[in-house]
């Protein structure tokens, strides 16, 4: 066997099909992003950052950034060890407690990320209670899909945000058996929104638990960020609420909250959970600074909403294909992996705009994508700019254009 | 089905056989480690942390700590995405070609933790190498294992740190089949070291990769800290070294060094690799200035096998027992659960002195301990204390003793 032949082989195939990931390298400028230095063989170039999950411009807020260096100054770097030996910091519970208190729960655990979060805590459920299904959304994101594989629980894939499939599904589980509905609020992608009271109501009347991913969410929907679930008035009704600190918060990190009991079962069973380093204290410290903020400020996400909404509106006067949702996720559709790689080489070359093709197997063959993230830091002149240099290429290219909207 | 029950069900289990877990909530006091402030609902306290795997102190060592100050100020908090959708940042791949050169590797790949390296890599290498058999020793970390096991593929345990095992296994498979060995060089719970050249050996004889854990080694064996198998001479004959930045280099996160082709095809096709919030650029600054450090200076490699020779020689003096071993873990026997934690409890209580107590499922039933884990900034004194007091609480438990040394 000649293990480097077979690499090989794999990666020339994905060379082949326009699949091959080139990562952009990247130093984010604090105080001036969206603005960052990227590194190439050649030297080095400004780009405008269009792509990035940072979606609250967080990760370089003043109060996140001092609390940061605050706690780095108290505790030094790294936790030191896993939460049972010695790696629980002070900092860590009160970022837990936060949680709680932000999503209306008993308690909350958190993770090293928010793919660890759903593997682990998803694993852990689905195996550890005897004989459990698990009803998962056909969309769902790779850590939750990887998580209940790992469980080896049986799992039935009911189609993509549709209540009535999940409750026939559902009618045909034995009653008394333990049964969890994992679905997400935004899908990042599409950037469409669940039905979550719908999906709640059936699992209610299935006595099944629920399990929603808000990571695209916390932070930036709900009167204090508290996701989707929040504005609609619906977080109590929810068995578990996963959520992450590496997007809208601005840092890194994930979590559940649930109660009491069910967080206690998850940090007691969950190996992704025990067999590692807890977050470092400076990072939950910076986390805890920007959920606080985020809950009491309302400024970033009207900000946002209305930079989402003039992009949206600049685009379609251009006639270039969005796909419609009612989230903050505007995906403009290319549907060819090489084209869209193309198009965001040229646009960082000439435009030093950076937006990330989307290719398989992050959305599938045929729907390839540009993914635009429009934040409170995007000014309009950002803007202006991004929407004039895709009318160019969508013409240079003789993309498909939509009918101009009035 | 009543889920709050079964997990209350569940956790009054861990209770009644001594396992249920207490964390330590703990404030690391930068600048004065090994001293730590504890928090509990009845106040504070300040102790001194013997568990930790801070192994050299090098969470609170002025380069690492300015590193990450500068790093947050020049590029912010977190990485705001994804390695390959706007999170690779420039000091990604620069801590990734200092790894690969501390390894003599052509390139490595850096994860959110030890745990993710292990999982990733290891699923993604025995499930897209076809018909892949995998040989792991039977002590190998619970990382390695859920890693194996996702992969699905077939798995043959070996016995503990036999080389002939392997050999007698390796020579019952059909040899045009992939074969990867997984094996860790320290083991962090009996403190024992692999025979690394044996074990290279067998598997070159039946053309089998090699997967080597060092989490417990790199920064404190070898002439730069490259691990046990720097150290050995042995680093360019395994084909993939996995290493943490979050133990002996004092910060956060995990990474695997091998051939170009072999990183190129984890970071193409590893679910938990691709579909994660990439490091914060100053976590990964404050790991690239540890590894530097480490690489030039011997000094606290030094000072930390002085430390464990002399913590040694006191047990001995005082005939507390200890699981004898070539490495810098010091596994002091109790082999009670509850016992362990009682120990624990008052050492805690009466003296400030934190050793987190070690049961199952980390260690099998009967072989509880304390795992005292000395280091550069422990002194004299603190030596003497620790000693002392467990020679205190050894005879109030008429716990028993082995034949003090001369």
């Amino acid at each position: 066997m000649d293990y480097e032949a077979h690499f090989q082989a794999a990666l020339d195939g994905l060379k082949e099909k326009g699949n091959y990931r080139v990562f952009a390298e990247l130093q984010r400028q604090k105080g001036a992003y969206p603005r960052a230095t990227r590194f190439t063989d050649e030297g080095t170039q400004e780009v405008t950052v269009w792509c990035s999950n940072d979606y609250l411009g967080m990760g370089q807020h003043p109060d996140v950034i001092s609390a940061i260096h605050e706690e780095l100054d108290r505790s030094g770097a790294g936790a030191g060890g896993t939460r049972n030996i010695s790696g629980t910091m002070h900092v860590h519970r009160q970022l837990e407690r936060e949680l709680a208190d932000l999503h209306g729960k008993e308690d909350a655990l958190l993770f090293t990320s928010g793919y660890v979060s759903n593997w682990a805590a998803l694993s852990t459920l689905a195996s550890k209670l005897p004989n459990c299904v698990v009803l998962s959304d056909s969309l769902n994101h790779a850590s939750m899909i990887e998580g209940i594989r790992h469980s080896r629980a049986e799992c039935l894939r009911f189609k993509h945000n549709d209540a009535a499939d999940l409750d026939r599904l559902l009618s045909g589980i034995e009653p008394g058996r333990p049964k969890l509905v994992a679905f997400e609020s935004v899908y990042s992608m599409d950037g469409d929104i669940a039905p979550i009271k719908e999906i709640i109501e059936v699992a209610e009347k299935h006595g099944a638990m629920t399990y929603i991913d808000e990571v695209h969410a916390v932070g930036m929907y709900g009167p204090r960020g508290g996701g989707v679930a929040e504005r609609e008035g619906l977080m109590d009704r929810l068995t578990v609420i996963e959520g992450t600190l590496a997007k809208a918060y601005g840092v890194v990190g994930g979590y559940i909250a649930a109660s009491k009991a069910l967080c206690d079962f998850v940090r007691s069973f969950a190996s992704g959970f025990i067999f590692t380093t807890a977050l470092p204290p400076a990072i939950a410290a910076g986390a805890l600074a920007s959920v606080r903020h985020l809950k009491a400020s309302p400024f970033e996400r009207k900000r946002q909403q209305e930079r989402v909404a003039k992009v949206r509106a600049a685009l379609r006067a251009m006639g270039i294909p969005q796909l419609e949702n009612p989230s903050h996720i505007i995906p403009v559709m290319v549907g060819d992996a090489k084209k869209a790689k193309m198009i965001s080489d040229w646009l960082m070359e000439h435009h030093g705009i950076y937006v990330q093709p989307i290719n398989y197997p992050t959305v599938p063959v045929g729907t390839e994508r540009l993914r635009i993230t429009p934040s409170p830091v995007h000014s309009d002149d950002d803007i202006d700019r991004l929407v004039k240099a895709l009318s160019d290429i969508w013409g240079q290219c003789a993309l498909h254009r939509v009918e101009a909207a009035a």
